[in-house]
């Protein structure tokens, strides 16, 4: 199937918005196996959509065509395209009957009136989340051209409830994938422990990656239908999880955060921080997580040396022997925090964010709880921001290497 | 002047990535007063590129064209636009220096050899960031295709310092925006400070705009050159601190945090937190400025009402009788802290973040110095991430406040 993927707007043009309706649909074909042949923008101008809409259908089987379905008379992409294959609307009574759901007042069903206006051969695709529904049109040869609304989050919705399952019955094959998110491990060591299975298995594929917030494994599925290549990639899963275990938090959007405070709140326990070059950015990333006051009742930022020595007790001595950057003063002030907050599990981190000195990006992040004190040494590259956050993350990924001890 | 931007990679018709290039280019044709007439993405594919630029070449007088500029065989942007205008390369003696001087190797100069191949006629745009120079391919009826790499930051570089002054040497008139930013005031309330202006004034006109961490104006001047357009700016800006005053922060890029540091480093004042609802967002985002230092020395996260008192010296009293989030606690956080840290500056925060709850978005932010204490209520909308994070922003804003007193 060969597609063509035309974005309307003057909007596009002017460069207001970036177009990712393209991008989404690009990628939504190629898991279809479908073949994206060009992607053409063109402004709200009669004359040049319906050009590029006859070039497209010229050339290709299945136009997907977004934006220009409102309700103004800016708004032509389905009066052009109804046009170019010689059909004629009429009212679509369920479309029409959405429309007076939505709309109380008679003046607005009005002036949204051409919006449940089709072919009657058109398949109409309902949009759960505004006015404009999208739509198949048939051209007799067979091609078609399918129209979806501009804004993304209405185009995401049509495509994948209403769209999608169509396409998907068509097509040869269809990847699925799942990305198996780990944490504790480099991509080269996750990688190592499943080279073997990266290596060896075709269907589902499974390929490792590295986020400036992890590793992950993308498992790949190619199937008939949607529901067998998410079998696939749960047995595959199987597999990953016997070789990697622990080091997997979650799969696609989930978060480490959320993993460690599900894990804190099951085991009922506290937790404190002592935030030297993180400055407060441990303890506010699980604090953005729901739930996070069942687990964190305090956190101390303490940037300073008397910081340091006034609320943990870190010493003066050890801070001028070893310097606050130090595995004496990150234990010191795991101590100094532990018995202040007597919590289950206490973080220290402190290290050199920069911009500035010789020592920059080395940082030492500890964790004590009731089986020991663990402390980890880092040397982070990057400008201040990264070297703060990747110091954030080793944080947190060394939290839950105790928690699973 | 009728511009087409076409953009070359398959990654892009496989929604491996984002279309920015179009995006970028498209403002700043528009920013020349060019008319942009259509985007075209075609893939890595020798026949499709042709027929592309060709039929732009037929319907523009200018191509901008990204991508397909590197030392592979995959990469054939530059000989089809040579075929295309019946062109022919030769070896462009500077760019041949400036890769000698790239690779010490003669095995990489040959193999990126071609990247110093170009037209005698064409004007060749030096690019510092990376190996593939753009250029200007001038056909014999005066319209130009000119080549950009793919990767943004060299295709942005190239285009600012080598293509832009020539473009706006061309240009009937060139459009310039600054961005002033506030903090303090709501949209409207900016927005009606200088109504009169943003009515009466046509050049550089004025426009209000508001962002999740701002409201700010948009000051855009037409004139025939960047310098002339800038020094409009300059003198409009003069009017519009003479209203907004103190509550203007900063220009374009600058951040609050910046501004609110250098401030507290030139009083040689020092800062403290006691965050509840922000949980170390507030302590985290001046960290991550540079000289921090300077100013902060401790903050601290009291998440609970046991730690409201044991940290900050609240009341039970006043937390059972007014609830944590409450005026009477916030100033009693303040007083707590001032006394702990000694602090010239002091802010404390606390509020409902939610999800669940009557109260959700409640906040109350204070801020204590030696001039006095002041304390406002906020109601936010959003999510638990929304409300945290404007949290955030209005403290560091009554901050300053403060700061200006």
């Amino acid at each position: 199937m060969r597609v063509e993927i035309l974005t309307i707007g003057t909007e596009i043009l002017l460069g207001d918005i970036i177009n990712t309706n393209s991008q989404y649909l690009s990628r939504e074909m190629m898991l279809l196996g479908f073949d994206v042949y060009r992607h053409t923008t063109v402004g709200d101008n009669p004359e040049r959509m319906k050009e590029a809409m006859t070039r497209a259908l010229n050339e290709s089987d299945l136009i997907l065509a977004t934006g220009g379905l409102g309700p103004t008379n800016d708004d032509l992409t389905k009066e052009i395209a109804m046009e170019i294959l010689g059909q004629v609307g009429q009212v679509h009574e369920p479309s029409l009957r959405r429309l007076e759901s939505y709309f109380k007042n008679p003046h607005a069903i009005e002036a949204n009136m051409k919006q449940s206006i089709f072919p009657p051969t058109a398949t109409v695709l309902d949009n759960d989340y505004g006015t404009a529904p999208g739509c198949i049109l048939h051209a007799d040869n067979g091609k078609r051209i399918v129209l979806l609304p501009g804004p993304p989050n209405e185009m995401k919705h049509i495509y994948e409830s209403r769209l999608r399952p169509i396409l998907e019955v068509e097509a040869n094959s269809i990847l699925v994938s799942r990305n198996v998110l780990t944490v504790g491990l480099g991509e080269w060591a996750m990688a190592e422990k499943v080279s073997d299975i990266t290596q060896s298995q075709i269907n589902p594929s499974v390929a490792p990656y590295a986020k400036p917030d992890g590793a992950y494994l993308r498992v790949t599925a190619k199937a008939k239908t949607r529901a067998e290549a998410n079998s696939m990639i749960d047995q595959t899963i199987v597999h990953l999880n016997a070789r990697l275990g622990d080091a997997i938090y979650g799969y696609d959007e989930d978060t480490l955060e959320k993993d460690i405070l599900d894990r804190l709140i099951k085991k009922n326990a506290s937790l404190s921080m002592a935030e030297s070059i993180t400055g407060g950015m441990v303890t506010s990333r699980l604090i953005d997580i729901p739930g996070a006051s069942q687990v964190i009742s305090e956190s101390y930022v303490t940037y300073s040396d008397d910081a340091k020595h006034k609320t943990l007790n870190v010493s003066y001595e050890t801070l001028e022997k070893h310097s606050a950057v130090s595995e004496q003063v990150c234990t010191e002030m795991l101590k100094g925090l532990r018995k202040l907050t007597k919590s289950d599990y206490c973080i220290a981190t402190t290290g050199y964010a920069g911009p500035t000195g010789d020592r920059v990006g080395l940082v030492y992040i500890g964790v004590l709880c009731d089986e020991g004190i663990e402390i980890k040494k880092f040397q982070f590259n990057g400008d201040r921001e990264r070297i703060r956050s990747r110091a954030t993350r080793s944080a947190l990924g060394l939290l839950r290497e105790m928690l699973l001890r």
